[in-house]
């Protein structure tokens, strides 16, 4: 049911782009998934993701616990019928969203205890449970509960969250059905994992904070697993930027050539070209869709304006001369300007619209970059970019 | 540029069906105008208004006076160009709103003047104002400057406040340029009165309460304009349904036959039936867009229901079954109740998709029945199904 293809090779880094089979079709690597929290992309339809080039979305498994609650979204026939959106799914384990909850939330060896920040109600994850809250949405790919901590842990935090996390990735695996011929020890080779619910692929998730050692072993450990892919957490949570790409020189090489590895939370177009240059496939931010809701739009090589700006005020220019989203097909920066100084929710879903479009570009000019051996070329165009809007 | 053809007259009503020609394409009457106060019909596009069904947007000259300014609009070439929908505009005058804001506004035999409940700035309200401001907005159809008062009012009240809304329809045709061969006492042919922006149509209101001498007095007077066609204001803003009905009665009969006559601010899908029962063109209403965004939405015959219902926790079933907007094609009610839970503003949309779908239909059905010669059946219909909701 899953199935990664390396479709092309860059020649002068660990870039590659291919192809990955789910139950609820492919997607192209390197892949951006929008966020969709509660089961919606805020703002838009199936329809309209689809029509910006998206391929794949993510859902928060943390939030459609509380709400809804995954029992119903089962009830309604899993997350693709309840939100019909027909393609591929991607659950996160709610691991960031717990961990994130600070005093709200207890970690003991085998679970996470927190209170709801809705009502206050007291939950408990287990590696288990949040593979059956995944199994009741239905998702193609699921992620492991695992414990994530700030870019600056002290090493003692850092090693003990990694105990963890390895444990819980193998209950994880364990709990999954046709998980009896795994052997946590050997090699495995990447398996479509079936769950009671439909066929889903669970990754692990390499974490470590910025100690080479910890992210070495963990890497290797997940690298291990009979896995269609492999995650790493715990990047762009307050860490430098130098540790970041440190992190992933580090990992990607230990990781299994032929397995997609996601890398999550990531989404600044700079840090994805970095990623990819280190063997990155997959990416999810909230970035492109916040930022919209917020007023901020992507001009050319990755430059941020805002709407709200004064400067707009009688501008009749589209947000990117011949950027082909809804929002730049049909109105002026003036009249988006206005849609947010009215603090009408037709703008925040416009410049959605263009963001998503604006990155699926970003990624389909990563990916013909790729084939046409100029990866680096871009790599280059937009660090200049980034260091010259620094000046 | 505007002519108006009645195609079907109904045998048992004054009912009527008709084609109204304006500089920006024709609409057919009986016609629903959905609202977008500032200039934006809220959480939806131009092409999803058409797409539903929509033929004209009305636009409200007190809001966008204040925010962004009608110069600004000018300058951006018009509302048709600022707001990318290329269909016939009508704006009202601001009246309402400006005799909304009690204490805020002094109202003057030649002015009104009120401060802004934005930012407590000053401003006035001339009948000549009010059409440059409409001049700016590129309207196509464009109202004078009424006093609008309670329903409850005494005959004092009344009264004073048709002399000023007579005056100043005579002061805001004379305004207009080609105003010279204007006779106020003899009866007018329609004429599109030209203007220094664009061809834009007047319409003069008939005011004057629940006073059926006062009513019949505007009715002749508007009827001896030489404009494009005639509105009905002061309806629907308190009075008891009996008065709608009979200032109705009083006034329609006394309105030239050959021009549209616009019921003002009515949109209950019962009214609308019966004020085209008594000869009515043209409506307006927020109901249909305001009740989506507060979870409320339409089924058979009017009837009304909320998405936020417990009820739908689990219910897969489209809002109405065969309907073919964006929100029945797409989702289920309970997919659609969780949107509103999380408070997503895609769900205000795909419902305001579905209301504006429903009473487009509704219009449709009603022009159909006049054709079909089955429009008391419809009216019957529509009663019944009201009576057994009140039971």
């Amino acid at each position: 049911m899953f199935e990664f293809k390396i479709t092309r090779k860059d020649q002068h880094s660990a870039a590659r782009r291919g192809i990955f089979r789910t139950p609820h079709g492919e997607f192209r690597t390197p892949i951006f998934m929008p966020v969709g929290t509660y089961a919606a992309v805020k703002t838009i339809t199936p329809e309209e993701i689809r029509a910006c080039g998206g391929e794949i979305i993510l859902a928060n498994t943390f939030h459609l616990h509380l709400r809804p609650g995954s029992e119903l979204i089962r009830e309604m026939g899993g997350l693709h019928k309840f939100t019909a959106w027909n393609g591929p799914i991607l659950t996160d384990s709610g691991g960031f969203q717990v961990f994130s909850l600070g005093k709200f939330c207890k970690i003991y060896d085998d679970y996470a205890e927190f209170r709801s920040p809705l009502d206050g109600s007291k939950h408990v994850f287990t590696p288990q449970k949040v593979i059956e809250i995944q199994q009741n949405l239905g998702s193609d790919i699921v992620m492991q509960l695992d414990e994530c901590v700030a870019g600056d842990s002290s090493r003692r935090v850092a090693e003990s969250a990694l105990d963890r996390t390895e444990r819980w990735a193998e209950e994880s695996l364990r709990h999954i059905n046709c998980f009896n011929d795994f052997n946590p020890k050997g090699r495995g080779r990447p398996l479509g994992l079936k769950s009671t619910k439909s066929e889903q692929a669970l990754f692990p998730i390499v974490q470590g904070a910025t100690f080479p050692d910890l992210r070495r072993r963990s890497a290797r450990f997940c690298a291990g697993l009979p896995t269609s892919g492999v995650a790493i957490g715990g990047m762009a949570v307050g860490e430098s930027k130098r540790d970041f790409l440190k992190v992933l020189e580090l990992v990607t090489p230990l990781l299994p050539i032929n397995k997609p590895r996601y890398l999550m939370g990531v989404g600044e177009p700079l840090d994805i070209l970095q990623a990819v240059e280190r063997g990155v496939d997959m990416f999810d931010c909230v970035i492109p869709t916040r930022l919209a809701r917020h007023g901020g739009f992507f001009t050319e090589l990755g430059k941020r304006e805002n709407i709200r700006n004064a400067t707009w005020k009688l501008d009749k220019r589209p947000l990117v001369a011949g950027c082909q989203c809804p929002a730049c097909q049909g109105f002026s920066r003036a009249y988006l300007r206005h849609l947010f100084v009215i603090n009408e929710s037709l703008g925040q879903r416009l410049l959605t619209l263009h963001n998503l479009t604006w990155i699926f570009n970003f990624m389909k000019e990563i990916r013909k970059s790729i084939s046409n051996g100029d990866f680096s070329q871009l790599v280059r165009r937009y660090r200049q970019a980034a260091k010259k809007s620094l000046r």
